[in-house]
Protein backbone atom coordinates (compact mmCIF):
# COMPACT_ATOMS: atom_id res chain seq x y z
CA UNK A 1 0.00 0.00 0.00
CA UNK A 2 1.86 3.05 -1.23
CA UNK A 3 1.63 6.13 0.93
CA UNK A 4 1.71 8.26 -2.20
CA UNK A 5 -1.53 6.80 -3.52
CA UNK A 6 -4.69 8.66 -2.87
CA UNK A 7 -7.51 6.35 -2.03
CA UNK A 8 -11.08 7.03 -3.00
CA UNK A 9 -12.99 8.71 -0.30
CA UNK A 10 -16.15 6.97 0.87
CA UNK A 11 -17.30 5.29 -2.32
CA UNK A 12 -17.37 1.80 -3.69
CA UNK A 13 -16.16 1.64 -7.25
CA UNK A 14 -19.51 1.17 -8.88
CA UNK A 15 -21.18 -1.53 -10.95
CA UNK A 16 -19.47 -4.18 -13.00
CA UNK A 17 -20.07 -4.13 -16.75
CA UNK A 18 -23.59 -5.22 -17.68
CA UNK A 19 -25.23 -4.42 -14.35
CA UNK A 20 -26.88 -1.22 -13.24
CA UNK A 21 -27.41 -1.21 -9.52
CA UNK A 22 -28.36 2.02 -7.85
CA UNK A 23 -26.31 3.98 -5.36
CA UNK A 24 -26.61 3.36 -1.64
CA UNK A 25 -26.14 6.47 0.49
CA UNK A 26 -25.87 6.10 4.26
CA UNK A 27 -26.80 9.57 5.40
CA UNK A 28 -27.10 11.56 8.61
CA UNK A 29 -30.16 13.73 9.06
CA UNK A 30 -28.64 15.71 11.88
CA UNK A 31 -30.38 16.01 15.23
CA UNK A 32 -33.83 16.52 13.76
CA UNK A 33 -34.59 20.00 12.51
CA UNK A 34 -34.64 20.85 8.80
CA UNK A 35 -32.30 23.73 9.58
CA UNK A 36 -29.58 21.21 10.43
CA UNK A 37 -30.00 18.99 7.36
CA UNK A 38 -27.02 19.41 5.06
CA UNK A 39 -27.65 20.37 1.42
CA UNK A 40 -25.72 17.26 0.42
CA UNK A 41 -28.09 14.92 2.23
CA UNK A 42 -31.12 16.89 1.14
CA UNK A 43 -30.06 16.59 -2.49
CA UNK A 44 -29.59 12.85 -2.15
CA UNK A 45 -33.05 12.50 -0.63
CA UNK A 46 -34.49 14.45 -3.54
CA UNK A 47 -32.78 12.21 -6.08
CA UNK A 48 -33.48 8.96 -4.27
CA UNK A 49 -36.02 6.40 -5.38
CA UNK A 50 -35.97 4.53 -2.10
CA UNK A 51 -35.54 5.79 1.46
CA UNK A 52 -34.95 3.52 4.45
CA UNK A 53 -34.85 4.28 8.15
CA UNK A 54 -36.25 3.88 11.60
CA UNK A 55 -39.83 5.10 11.52
CA UNK A 56 -39.23 7.98 13.92
CA UNK A 57 -36.33 9.31 11.84
CA UNK A 58 -38.32 9.15 8.62
CA UNK A 59 -40.84 11.31 10.43
CA UNK A 60 -38.17 14.00 10.77
CA UNK A 61 -37.91 14.36 6.99
CA UNK A 62 -40.01 16.82 4.98
CA UNK A 63 -42.78 14.58 3.60
CA UNK A 64 -42.37 16.15 0.16
CA UNK A 65 -38.95 14.48 -0.03
CA UNK A 66 -40.51 11.05 0.53
CA UNK A 67 -43.40 11.26 -1.90
CA UNK A 68 -43.49 8.68 -4.63
CA UNK A 69 -40.58 6.74 -3.23
CA UNK A 70 -40.22 3.21 -1.97
CA UNK A 71 -40.16 3.59 1.82
CA UNK A 72 -38.42 0.99 3.97
CA UNK A 73 -39.30 1.80 7.55
CA UNK A 74 -39.28 -0.24 10.69
CA UNK A 75 -38.98 -0.13 14.42
CA UNK A 76 -35.80 0.35 16.39
CA UNK A 77 -34.81 -3.28 16.78
CA UNK A 78 -35.04 -4.16 13.13
CA UNK A 79 -31.78 -2.51 12.09
CA UNK A 80 -30.21 -5.51 10.43
CA UNK A 81 -33.33 -6.28 8.39
CA UNK A 82 -33.71 -2.63 7.44
CA UNK A 83 -30.11 -2.41 6.25
CA UNK A 84 -30.54 -5.63 4.30
CA UNK A 85 -33.61 -4.26 2.54
CA UNK A 86 -31.85 -0.99 1.75
CA UNK A 87 -28.92 -2.89 0.25
CA UNK A 88 -31.31 -5.01 -1.80
CA UNK A 89 -33.14 -1.92 -3.04
CA UNK A 90 -29.87 -0.39 -4.25
CA UNK A 91 -28.66 -3.66 -5.73
CA UNK A 92 -31.93 -3.95 -7.63
CA UNK A 93 -31.34 -0.59 -9.32
CA UNK A 94 -32.88 2.05 -7.05
CA UNK A 95 -30.82 4.96 -5.75
CA UNK A 96 -31.41 4.42 -2.06
CA UNK A 97 -30.79 6.56 1.01
CA UNK A 98 -30.56 4.87 4.40
CA UNK A 99 -30.95 7.52 7.09
CA UNK A 100 -29.70 7.85 10.63
CA UNK A 101 -30.39 10.60 13.07
CA UNK A 102 -27.34 12.74 13.74
CA UNK A 103 -24.18 11.47 12.09
CA UNK A 104 -24.37 7.94 10.65
CA UNK A 105 -20.82 7.21 11.76
CA UNK A 106 -21.28 8.11 15.43
CA UNK A 107 -23.10 5.11 16.96
CA UNK A 108 -25.12 5.06 13.74
CA UNK A 109 -25.80 2.78 10.79
CA UNK A 110 -22.68 3.23 8.71
CA UNK A 111 -20.55 0.49 10.19
CA UNK A 112 -23.33 -2.06 10.06
CA UNK A 113 -24.02 -1.30 6.40
CA UNK A 114 -20.37 -1.61 5.40
CA UNK A 115 -20.01 -4.91 7.23
CA UNK A 116 -23.13 -6.22 5.56
CA UNK A 117 -21.89 -5.12 2.12
CA UNK A 118 -18.67 -6.98 2.81
CA UNK A 119 -20.56 -10.07 3.92
CA UNK A 120 -22.52 -10.03 0.65
CA UNK A 121 -19.46 -9.41 -1.52
CA UNK A 122 -20.87 -6.03 -2.59
CA UNK A 123 -18.30 -3.70 -1.08
CA UNK A 124 -16.37 -3.20 -4.32
CA UNK A 125 -19.21 -3.57 -6.80
CA UNK A 126 -21.99 -1.49 -5.30
CA UNK A 127 -21.77 2.30 -5.53
CA UNK A 128 -21.99 3.31 -1.87
CA UNK A 129 -21.18 6.36 0.16
CA UNK A 130 -21.40 7.63 3.72
CA UNK A 131 -22.69 11.18 4.07
CA UNK A 132 -21.98 12.97 7.35
CA UNK A 133 -24.66 14.67 9.38
CA UNK A 134 -24.53 17.00 12.36
CA UNK A 135 -23.87 14.71 15.33
CA UNK A 136 -25.88 15.06 18.53
CA UNK A 137 -22.71 16.04 20.39
CA UNK A 138 -22.36 19.18 18.25
CA UNK A 139 -26.01 20.17 18.62
CA UNK A 140 -25.89 19.63 22.39
CA UNK A 141 -22.60 21.46 22.77
CA UNK A 142 -23.94 24.54 20.96
CA UNK A 143 -27.03 24.61 23.19
CA UNK A 144 -24.93 24.32 26.36
CA UNK A 145 -22.41 26.96 25.33
CA UNK A 146 -18.96 25.61 24.59
CA UNK A 147 -18.17 22.56 26.73
CA UNK A 148 -16.11 20.70 24.10
CA UNK A 149 -13.41 23.26 23.53
CA UNK A 150 -10.80 20.86 24.81
CA UNK A 151 -10.13 17.15 24.53
CA UNK A 152 -13.23 15.03 25.04
CA UNK A 153 -14.18 11.38 25.17
CA UNK A 154 -17.44 10.03 23.79
CA UNK A 155 -18.85 6.99 25.54
CA UNK A 156 -22.08 5.10 25.05
CA UNK A 157 -23.61 3.76 28.24
CA UNK A 158 -25.56 1.17 26.29
CA UNK A 159 -24.32 -2.22 27.39
CA UNK A 160 -26.44 -4.17 24.89
CA UNK A 161 -23.43 -4.86 22.69
CA UNK A 162 -20.59 -3.90 25.01
CA UNK A 163 -19.80 -5.42 28.43
CA UNK A 164 -20.23 -3.05 31.35
CA UNK A 165 -16.64 -3.77 32.42
CA UNK A 166 -15.41 -2.21 29.18
CA UNK A 167 -17.64 0.83 29.63
CA UNK A 168 -16.47 1.23 33.20
CA UNK A 169 -12.83 0.99 32.17
CA UNK A 170 -13.36 3.70 29.59
CA UNK A 171 -15.18 6.00 32.01
CA UNK A 172 -12.41 5.54 34.53
CA UNK A 173 -9.65 6.20 32.00
CA UNK A 174 -11.33 9.27 30.54
CA UNK A 175 -12.20 10.83 33.89
CA UNK A 176 -8.76 10.21 35.35
CA UNK A 177 -7.08 11.88 32.36
CA UNK A 178 -9.37 14.91 32.69
CA UNK A 179 -11.28 14.54 29.42
CA UNK A 180 -14.63 16.23 29.06
CA UNK A 181 -17.09 13.31 28.89
CA UNK A 182 -19.93 13.05 26.39
CA UNK A 183 -22.39 10.32 27.33
CA UNK A 184 -24.59 8.88 24.59
CA UNK A 185 -27.49 6.57 25.45
CA UNK A 186 -27.14 7.69 29.05
CA UNK A 187 -30.18 5.96 30.45
CA UNK A 188 -32.57 3.28 29.37
CA UNK A 189 -35.70 1.82 30.92
CA UNK A 190 -34.03 -1.54 31.24
CA UNK A 191 -30.79 -0.37 32.81
CA UNK A 192 -31.50 2.87 34.69
CA UNK A 193 -28.78 2.29 37.25
CA UNK A 194 -25.86 2.49 34.86
CA UNK A 195 -25.94 6.28 34.71
CA UNK A 196 -25.64 6.52 38.50
CA UNK A 197 -22.61 4.24 38.34
CA UNK A 198 -21.07 6.35 35.58
CA UNK A 199 -21.58 9.54 37.58
CA UNK A 200 -20.02 7.88 40.61
CA UNK A 201 -16.95 6.97 38.59
CA UNK A 202 -16.62 10.57 37.41
CA UNK A 203 -17.14 11.72 40.98
CA UNK A 204 -14.05 9.80 42.09
CA UNK A 205 -11.93 12.12 39.95
CA UNK A 206 -13.84 15.39 39.87
CA UNK A 207 -15.30 17.61 42.56
CA UNK A 208 -19.09 17.68 43.07
CA UNK A 209 -19.30 21.22 41.67
CA UNK A 210 -17.99 20.07 38.29
CA UNK A 211 -20.40 21.38 35.63
CA UNK A 212 -22.74 18.95 33.92
CA UNK A 213 -24.91 19.70 30.93
CA UNK A 214 -28.06 17.78 30.05
CA UNK A 215 -29.63 18.28 26.65
CA UNK A 216 -32.78 16.47 25.70
CA UNK A 217 -34.30 16.21 22.21
CA UNK A 218 -31.82 18.66 20.68
CA UNK A 219 -33.18 20.42 17.59
CA UNK A 220 -36.61 18.91 18.09
CA UNK A 221 -39.91 20.25 19.35
CA UNK A 222 -39.41 19.39 23.00
CA UNK A 223 -35.79 20.44 23.15
CA UNK A 224 -34.62 21.20 26.67
CA UNK A 225 -31.33 22.33 28.16
CA UNK A 226 -30.15 22.05 31.76
CA UNK A 227 -26.84 23.16 33.21
CA UNK A 228 -25.85 22.15 36.70
CA UNK A 229 -23.21 20.14 38.48
CA UNK A 230 -22.19 16.58 39.23
CA UNK A 231 -23.85 17.02 42.63
CA UNK A 232 -27.18 18.28 41.32
CA UNK A 233 -27.77 16.27 38.13
CA UNK A 234 -30.80 14.03 38.50
CA UNK A 235 -30.59 10.70 36.64
CA UNK A 236 -34.38 10.33 36.85
CA UNK A 237 -34.76 13.16 34.34
CA UNK A 238 -32.39 11.55 31.83
CA UNK A 239 -33.72 9.25 29.13
CA UNK A 240 -32.91 7.93 25.68
CA UNK A 241 -33.39 11.33 24.01
CA UNK A 242 -30.78 12.77 26.35
CA UNK A 243 -27.14 13.58 25.93
CA UNK A 244 -25.01 14.35 28.98
CA UNK A 245 -21.80 16.34 29.01
CA UNK A 246 -19.61 16.08 32.13
CA UNK A 247 -17.06 18.86 32.37
CA UNK A 248 -13.39 18.46 33.10
CA UNK A 249 -11.49 20.12 35.94
CA UNK A 250 -11.40 23.46 34.08
CA UNK A 251 -15.00 23.60 32.89
CA UNK A 252 -17.04 26.50 34.27
CA UNK A 253 -20.61 27.64 34.40
CA UNK A 254 -20.84 31.26 33.32
CA UNK A 255 -23.45 33.67 34.57
CA UNK A 256 -24.48 35.71 37.56
CA UNK A 257 -24.50 34.15 41.00
CA UNK A 258 -28.02 33.28 42.05
CA UNK A 259 -29.27 33.07 38.47
CA UNK A 260 -29.43 30.08 36.18
CA UNK A 261 -26.16 29.65 34.32
CA UNK A 262 -25.97 31.25 30.88
CA UNK A 263 -23.40 28.87 29.48
CA UNK A 264 -21.13 25.91 30.21
CA UNK A 265 -17.61 26.52 28.91
CA UNK A 266 -14.42 24.48 28.93
CA UNK A 267 -11.54 26.88 28.29
CA UNK A 268 -8.81 25.98 25.81
CA UNK A 269 -6.35 27.87 27.92
CA UNK A 270 -6.55 31.31 26.41
CA UNK A 271 -7.13 32.91 29.81
CA UNK A 272 -3.70 31.98 30.97
CA UNK A 273 -2.08 33.55 27.96
CA UNK A 274 -4.19 36.47 26.88
CA UNK A 275 -5.73 39.61 28.20
CA UNK A 276 -9.32 38.94 27.25
CA UNK A 277 -10.67 42.25 28.50
CA UNK A 278 -8.40 44.37 26.34
CA UNK A 279 -9.54 45.61 22.97
CA UNK A 280 -6.86 47.77 21.37
CA UNK A 281 -3.43 46.27 21.67
CA UNK A 282 -4.45 43.15 23.51
CA UNK A 283 -1.78 40.54 23.39
CA UNK A 284 -2.45 38.04 20.65
CA UNK A 285 -0.21 35.11 20.14
CA UNK A 286 3.16 36.14 18.79
CA UNK A 287 4.14 32.76 17.39
CA UNK A 288 3.59 32.23 13.70
CA UNK A 289 0.35 30.49 12.94
CA UNK A 290 0.60 26.77 13.24
CA UNK A 291 -2.66 25.92 14.83
CA UNK A 292 -5.97 25.82 12.95
CA UNK A 293 -8.89 26.51 15.32
CA UNK B 1 -31.06 25.70 40.64
CA UNK B 2 -34.23 23.72 40.24
CA UNK B 3 -33.96 20.61 38.16
CA UNK B 4 -37.49 21.22 36.95
CA UNK B 5 -36.57 24.50 35.28
CA UNK B 6 -35.78 24.54 31.63
CA UNK B 7 -32.91 26.77 30.84
CA UNK B 8 -32.64 28.71 27.64
CA UNK B 9 -30.60 26.97 25.04
CA UNK B 10 -27.64 28.85 23.68
CA UNK B 11 -28.87 32.44 23.86
CA UNK B 12 -28.24 35.45 26.01
CA UNK B 13 -31.42 37.14 27.11
CA UNK B 14 -31.17 40.12 24.78
CA UNK B 15 -30.83 43.87 25.17
CA UNK B 16 -31.82 45.94 28.17
CA UNK B 17 -34.55 48.56 27.65
CA UNK B 18 -33.37 51.52 25.59
CA UNK B 19 -30.52 49.77 23.78
CA UNK B 20 -30.59 47.94 20.49
CA UNK B 21 -27.47 45.88 20.05
CA UNK B 22 -27.37 43.33 17.28
CA UNK B 23 -27.19 39.59 17.68
CA UNK B 24 -23.85 37.78 17.79
CA UNK B 25 -23.90 34.33 16.20
CA UNK B 26 -20.86 32.09 16.60
CA UNK B 27 -21.31 29.71 13.71
CA UNK B 28 -19.67 26.66 12.23
CA UNK B 29 -19.20 26.54 8.45
CA UNK B 30 -18.55 22.83 8.40
CA UNK B 31 -15.40 21.41 6.81
CA UNK B 32 -15.48 23.71 3.80
CA UNK B 33 -17.87 22.75 1.05
CA UNK B 34 -21.18 24.57 0.52
CA UNK B 35 -22.88 21.19 0.56
CA UNK B 36 -22.01 20.85 4.24
CA UNK B 37 -23.17 24.31 5.32
CA UNK B 38 -26.33 24.03 7.41
CA UNK B 39 -29.41 26.02 6.35
CA UNK B 40 -29.40 27.60 9.81
CA UNK B 41 -25.91 29.06 9.39
CA UNK B 42 -26.56 30.04 5.80
CA UNK B 43 -29.67 31.95 6.85
CA UNK B 44 -27.76 33.79 9.54
CA UNK B 45 -25.07 34.74 7.04
CA UNK B 46 -27.74 36.08 4.71
CA UNK B 47 -29.29 38.18 7.48
CA UNK B 48 -26.01 39.37 8.93
CA UNK B 49 -24.66 42.89 8.53
CA UNK B 50 -21.20 41.95 9.73
CA UNK B 51 -19.18 38.75 9.25
CA UNK B 52 -15.96 38.00 11.11
CA UNK B 53 -13.48 35.16 10.68
CA UNK B 54 -10.03 33.93 9.81
CA UNK B 55 -9.33 35.02 6.24
CA UNK B 56 -9.09 31.48 4.89
CA UNK B 57 -12.50 30.53 6.35
CA UNK B 58 -14.17 33.63 4.93
CA UNK B 59 -12.85 32.42 1.59
CA UNK B 60 -14.92 29.23 2.00
CA UNK B 61 -18.14 31.24 2.01
CA UNK B 62 -20.13 32.03 -1.13
CA UNK B 63 -19.04 35.62 -1.91
CA UNK B 64 -22.67 36.61 -2.53
CA UNK B 65 -23.30 36.05 1.17
CA UNK B 66 -20.59 38.55 2.10
CA UNK B 67 -21.49 41.37 -0.27
CA UNK B 68 -22.33 44.68 1.27
CA UNK B 69 -21.37 43.57 4.75
CA UNK B 70 -18.81 44.75 7.23
CA UNK B 71 -16.06 42.14 7.01
CA UNK B 72 -13.77 41.54 9.97
CA UNK B 73 -11.01 39.25 8.75
CA UNK B 74 -7.56 38.52 10.02
CA UNK B 75 -4.81 35.96 10.13
CA UNK B 76 -4.72 32.91 12.32
CA UNK B 77 -3.01 34.37 15.35
CA UNK B 78 -5.37 37.30 15.73
CA UNK B 79 -8.23 35.35 17.29
CA UNK B 80 -8.67 37.45 20.39
CA UNK B 81 -8.69 40.71 18.44
CA UNK B 82 -11.09 39.27 15.89
CA UNK B 83 -13.50 38.11 18.58
CA UNK B 84 -13.28 41.50 20.27
CA UNK B 85 -14.15 43.25 17.01
CA UNK B 86 -17.06 40.90 16.37
CA UNK B 87 -18.41 41.56 19.85
CA UNK B 88 -18.05 45.29 19.31
CA UNK B 89 -19.85 45.08 15.96
CA UNK B 90 -22.80 43.28 17.58
CA UNK B 91 -22.82 45.60 20.58
CA UNK B 92 -22.91 48.57 18.21
CA UNK B 93 -26.11 47.30 16.60
CA UNK B 94 -25.03 45.03 13.72
CA UNK B 95 -26.24 41.44 13.52
CA UNK B 96 -22.85 39.75 13.36
CA UNK B 97 -21.75 36.23 12.50
CA UNK B 98 -18.35 35.04 13.70
CA UNK B 99 -17.40 31.94 11.73
CA UNK B 100 -15.27 28.92 12.48
CA UNK B 101 -14.43 26.06 10.19
CA UNK B 102 -16.14 22.84 11.24
CA UNK B 103 -18.01 23.10 14.51
CA UNK B 104 -17.34 26.23 16.59
CA UNK B 105 -17.47 24.23 19.80
CA UNK B 106 -14.86 21.63 18.85
CA UNK B 107 -11.50 23.39 19.28
CA UNK B 108 -13.20 26.45 17.75
CA UNK B 109 -14.14 30.00 18.67
CA UNK B 110 -17.18 29.48 20.84
CA UNK B 111 -15.50 29.18 24.22
CA UNK B 112 -13.28 32.19 23.63
CA UNK B 113 -16.27 34.34 22.65
CA UNK B 114 -18.28 33.35 25.70
CA UNK B 115 -15.37 34.04 28.03
CA UNK B 116 -14.85 37.42 26.42
CA UNK B 117 -18.55 38.28 26.73
CA UNK B 118 -18.33 37.40 30.40
CA UNK B 119 -15.22 39.52 30.84
CA UNK B 120 -17.06 42.48 29.31
CA UNK B 121 -20.21 41.98 31.33
CA UNK B 122 -22.19 41.28 28.14
CA UNK B 123 -23.13 37.64 28.68
CA UNK B 124 -26.67 38.41 29.89
CA UNK B 125 -27.33 41.58 27.93
CA UNK B 126 -26.10 40.74 24.44
CA UNK B 127 -28.23 38.47 22.26
CA UNK B 128 -25.77 35.70 21.42
CA UNK B 129 -26.01 32.16 20.15
CA UNK B 130 -23.74 29.29 19.16
CA UNK B 131 -24.71 27.53 15.92
CA UNK B 132 -23.30 24.04 15.36
CA UNK B 133 -21.52 23.07 12.18
CA UNK B 134 -20.39 19.71 10.80
CA UNK B 135 -17.19 18.94 12.72
CA UNK B 136 -14.08 17.74 10.89
CA UNK B 137 -14.31 14.43 12.75
CA UNK B 138 -17.67 13.67 11.08
CA UNK B 139 -16.47 14.63 7.62
CA UNK B 140 -13.32 12.56 8.02
CA UNK B 141 -15.17 9.59 9.44
CA UNK B 142 -17.58 9.49 6.50
CA UNK B 143 -14.69 9.58 4.03
CA UNK B 144 -12.86 6.75 5.80
CA UNK B 145 -15.93 4.53 6.15
CA UNK B 146 -17.17 4.13 9.70
CA UNK B 147 -14.29 4.25 12.19
CA UNK B 148 -16.23 6.03 14.97
CA UNK B 149 -18.98 3.49 15.52
CA UNK B 150 -17.78 2.88 19.03
CA UNK B 151 -16.42 4.99 21.87
CA UNK B 152 -13.81 7.49 20.74
CA UNK B 153 -11.56 10.10 22.29
CA UNK B 154 -10.72 13.38 20.59
CA UNK B 155 -7.32 14.83 21.37
CA UNK B 156 -5.54 17.88 20.01
CA UNK B 157 -1.80 17.46 19.64
CA UNK B 158 -1.31 21.20 19.72
CA UNK B 159 0.74 21.98 22.78
CA UNK B 160 0.54 25.76 22.37
CA UNK B 161 -2.00 26.06 25.17
CA UNK B 162 -1.71 22.64 26.79
CA UNK B 163 1.41 21.07 28.31
CA UNK B 164 2.70 18.00 26.47
CA UNK B 165 2.53 16.03 29.73
CA UNK B 166 -1.24 16.48 29.76
CA UNK B 167 -1.54 15.44 26.12
CA UNK B 168 0.61 12.41 26.75
CA UNK B 169 -1.47 11.41 29.75
CA UNK B 170 -4.63 11.62 27.68
CA UNK B 171 -3.16 9.61 24.80
CA UNK B 172 -2.02 6.96 27.24
CA UNK B 173 -5.38 6.78 29.00
CA UNK B 174 -7.39 6.63 25.79
CA UNK B 175 -5.20 4.04 24.10
CA UNK B 176 -5.06 1.80 27.17
CA UNK B 177 -8.86 1.83 27.47
CA UNK B 178 -9.23 0.90 23.79
CA UNK B 179 -10.88 4.09 22.56
CA UNK B 180 -10.72 4.94 18.89
CA UNK B 181 -8.48 8.03 18.78
CA UNK B 182 -9.22 11.14 16.74
CA UNK B 183 -6.20 13.44 16.51
CA UNK B 184 -6.79 17.09 15.70
CA UNK B 185 -3.88 19.38 14.86
CA UNK B 186 -1.74 16.29 14.39
CA UNK B 187 1.36 17.97 13.11
CA UNK B 188 2.77 21.43 12.90
CA UNK B 189 5.89 22.89 11.34
CA UNK B 190 7.16 23.92 14.74
CA UNK B 191 6.56 20.64 16.53
CA UNK B 192 6.70 17.84 13.95
CA UNK B 193 7.97 15.26 16.40
CA UNK B 194 4.88 15.22 18.61
CA UNK B 195 2.94 13.04 16.18
CA UNK B 196 5.66 10.39 16.24
CA UNK B 197 5.50 10.38 20.03
CA UNK B 198 1.72 10.07 19.94
CA UNK B 199 1.90 7.13 17.54
CA UNK B 200 4.50 5.48 19.76
CA UNK B 201 2.19 5.78 22.75
CA UNK B 202 -0.63 4.17 20.78
CA UNK B 203 1.81 1.49 19.63
CA UNK B 204 2.43 0.46 23.23
CA UNK B 205 -1.19 -0.66 23.45
CA UNK B 206 -2.14 -1.66 19.94
CA UNK B 207 -0.56 -4.00 17.39
CA UNK B 208 1.24 -2.47 14.39
CA UNK B 209 -1.51 -3.68 12.02
CA UNK B 210 -4.10 -1.51 13.79
CA UNK B 211 -5.89 0.53 11.11
CA UNK B 212 -5.15 4.23 10.80
CA UNK B 213 -7.02 6.71 8.65
CA UNK B 214 -5.58 9.97 7.40
CA UNK B 215 -7.88 12.55 5.88
CA UNK B 216 -6.53 15.79 4.58
CA UNK B 217 -8.55 18.88 3.57
CA UNK B 218 -11.90 17.12 3.99
CA UNK B 219 -14.66 18.63 1.86
CA UNK B 220 -12.20 20.92 0.10
CA UNK B 221 -10.62 20.94 -3.32
CA UNK B 222 -7.52 18.96 -2.43
CA UNK B 223 -9.31 16.44 -0.24
CA UNK B 224 -7.37 13.21 0.16
CA UNK B 225 -8.04 9.98 2.04
CA UNK B 226 -5.53 7.33 3.08
CA UNK B 227 -6.21 4.11 4.99
CA UNK B 228 -3.34 2.08 6.34
CA UNK B 229 -1.99 0.91 9.65
CA UNK B 230 -0.03 2.11 12.66
CA UNK B 231 3.04 0.53 11.05
CA UNK B 232 2.68 2.21 7.67
CA UNK B 233 1.40 5.70 8.50
CA UNK B 234 3.95 8.33 7.51
CA UNK B 235 4.04 11.41 9.75
CA UNK B 236 5.84 13.39 7.03
CA UNK B 237 2.62 13.41 5.00
CA UNK B 238 0.54 14.76 7.87
CA UNK B 239 0.04 18.50 8.29
CA UNK B 240 -2.31 21.07 9.77
CA UNK B 241 -5.08 20.28 7.31
CA UNK B 242 -4.97 16.67 8.43
CA UNK B 243 -7.08 14.64 10.78
CA UNK B 244 -5.89 11.23 11.93
CA UNK B 245 -8.07 8.42 13.21
CA UNK B 246 -6.34 5.57 15.06
CA UNK B 247 -8.48 2.47 15.31
CA UNK B 248 -9.12 0.46 18.45
CA UNK B 249 -8.44 -3.25 18.87
CA UNK B 250 -11.57 -4.20 16.87
CA UNK B 251 -11.20 -1.76 13.98
CA UNK B 252 -10.77 -3.38 10.58
CA UNK B 253 -9.86 -2.41 7.06
CA UNK B 254 -12.40 -3.84 4.63
CA UNK B 255 -11.59 -4.81 1.09
CA UNK B 256 -9.86 -7.44 -1.01
CA UNK B 257 -6.40 -8.60 -0.07
CA UNK B 258 -3.82 -7.00 -2.29
CA UNK B 259 -6.03 -4.03 -3.12
CA UNK B 260 -6.30 -0.69 -1.38
CA UNK B 261 -8.80 -0.87 1.45
CA UNK B 262 -12.34 0.22 0.64
CA UNK B 263 -13.23 1.28 4.15
CA UNK B 264 -12.11 1.52 7.77
CA UNK B 265 -14.75 0.21 10.15
CA UNK B 266 -14.97 -0.11 13.92
CA UNK B 267 -17.74 -2.59 14.68
CA UNK B 268 -20.28 -1.87 17.37
CA UNK B 269 -20.50 -5.54 18.11
CA UNK B 270 -23.33 -6.58 15.83
CA UNK B 271 -21.25 -9.38 14.34
CA UNK B 272 -21.19 -11.23 17.59
CA UNK B 273 -24.94 -11.09 17.93
CA UNK B 274 -26.41 -11.15 14.48
CA UNK B 275 -26.34 -13.13 11.32
CA UNK B 276 -25.39 -10.38 8.92
CA UNK B 277 -25.53 -12.51 5.80
CA UNK B 278 -29.10 -13.59 6.26
CA UNK B 279 -31.91 -11.67 4.63
CA UNK B 280 -35.25 -13.28 5.40
CA UNK B 281 -35.59 -14.25 9.01
CA UNK B 282 -32.22 -12.98 10.14
CA UNK B 283 -32.05 -12.61 13.85
CA UNK B 284 -32.72 -9.05 14.90
CA UNK B 285 -32.56 -8.04 18.49
CA UNK B 286 -35.43 -9.45 20.49
CA UNK B 287 -35.21 -7.03 23.38
CA UNK B 288 -37.60 -4.09 23.32
CA UNK B 289 -36.05 -0.98 21.87
CA UNK B 290 -34.01 0.93 24.37
CA UNK B 291 -31.12 2.05 22.31
CA UNK B 292 -31.28 4.84 19.74
CA UNK B 293 -28.66 4.40 17.03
Amino acid sequence: MSQAQQHDGHRGRGPAVGETPGRLSVAGLGPGGARHLTPEVRDRLEEARAVAGYTTYLGLIDPALLEGKKIISSGMTREVKRCAEAIEAAASGLDTVLVSSGDPGVYGMAGLVLEMLEERGLLESLDWEVLPGLPALSAASALLGAPLMHDFAVISLSDLLTPWETIEKRLEAAASADFVLVLYNPRSKKRPHLLRRALDIAGRHLPPETPVGHVRAASREKESVWRGTLATVDPARVDMLSLLVLGNSSTRLLGRKGSDPEAMVTPRGYREKYDLAGSEGDRDRREPADDAP
